[in-house]
C-alpha cells in the first residue's frame, strides 16, 4: 500500500446502505494499514463518518459523552485514514489508519491486549506511553 | 506464531468482566491469524463463547435467527480458532482464526469487500467460491 490511499476516498459521500443500530450507530474497527494489527473498536455515526471522509482523521461517536470522539483530541495520538472499508451487510466498517503513537488509553498500541496464556487470563502488550503523559498529568 | 497456539487458551474459562449488552452479546472480530487479514464481525453471547473456548471452533450467536451460529456448520467454512483477546473496556473480542475457505457468505475471503476507488463506492475483492457451492444448491 502506497501513502496515496486516500485518493480513494477523497469526494466521497457517506455510502449509501449502511445499516446504523437503533441509536444510529456502526462498529467501526480500527485496523493499522501497513502492519495489519487491529487496533479498537469504537462507534460512528452519520456525521462522524461524513467528519472522517472529508478530513482524512478518523472521528468516532462516543457513546458514553454522547459527543464526537475526534481520536486524538485529547492525546495526540490521532489516526489518519487510508482506506475506508465496510461489509457484505452495511453493519460494520473497517478503517485502515495509520495510528500516530498508541491507540488505547491504557498507553498500549492496541487496545487488545488481553488473552489467555497457559489458560489463564494475561496482559500481553506493555505500556508504550504512560497515561499521565498521555493526557498531561 | 506457531500451530500450537491452542495451548494458549485451553482449559480457559468465560473471562470474567466482559461487558456484554442489554441483550447479552458483545462484538467479536474475526482476523485470520497468520496474513492479519480481518474477515468479519459477529455477535457472541456467554455460551458461545465457552464453547468456543472448548471446542476450538468459533461459535458465534446469530441474532437473526436467534441461535448459535457455528462457523461453517452449513458451508464447511469452519474457523479454527488460534488465540482469544479482549479489549481494555471488554466490550470487544479479537478472534485470531484459521479460516477454511472464505468467511463470506458471498463466498469472498473477507465479508470486507466494500470500498471507495477514485471517490466512488467500488467492490474490491473477488469471489472465491459461488454461493451455490457453499450451501450446496
Amino acid at each position: 500500500m502506497t501513502d496515496d490511499m486516500e485518493t480513494n476516498f477523497r469526494g466521497a459521500s457517506v455510502p449509501e446502505g449502511i445499516k446504523y443500530n437503533a441509536d444510529g450507530l456502526v462498529p467501526a474497527i480500527a485496523q493499522q494499514y501497513d502492519s495489519g494489527e487491529v487496533l479498537m473498536m469504537a462507534w460512528m455515526n452519520e456525521k462522524s463518518i461524513a467528519e472522517t471522509l472529508t478530513t482524512g482523521h478518523v472521528c468516532y461517536w462516543s457513546r458514553s459523552r454522547s459527543k464526537f470522539w475526534r481520536k486524538g483530541e485529547s492525546s495526540g495520538q490521532v489516526q489518519i485514514l487510508k482506506d475506508f472499508l465496510w461489509d457484505c451487510d452495511g453493519d460494520t466498517l473497517l478503517l485502515m489508519v495509520d495510528q500516530k503513537g498508541v491507540a488505547c488509553h491504557t498507553g498500549r498500541r492496541s487496545c487488545f491486549y488481553n488473552a489467555f496464556r497457559d489458560g489463564n487470563p494475561a496482559i500481553i502488550a506493555d505500556i508504550v506511553i504512560s497515561p499521565d503523559e498521555l493526557y498531561g498529568k
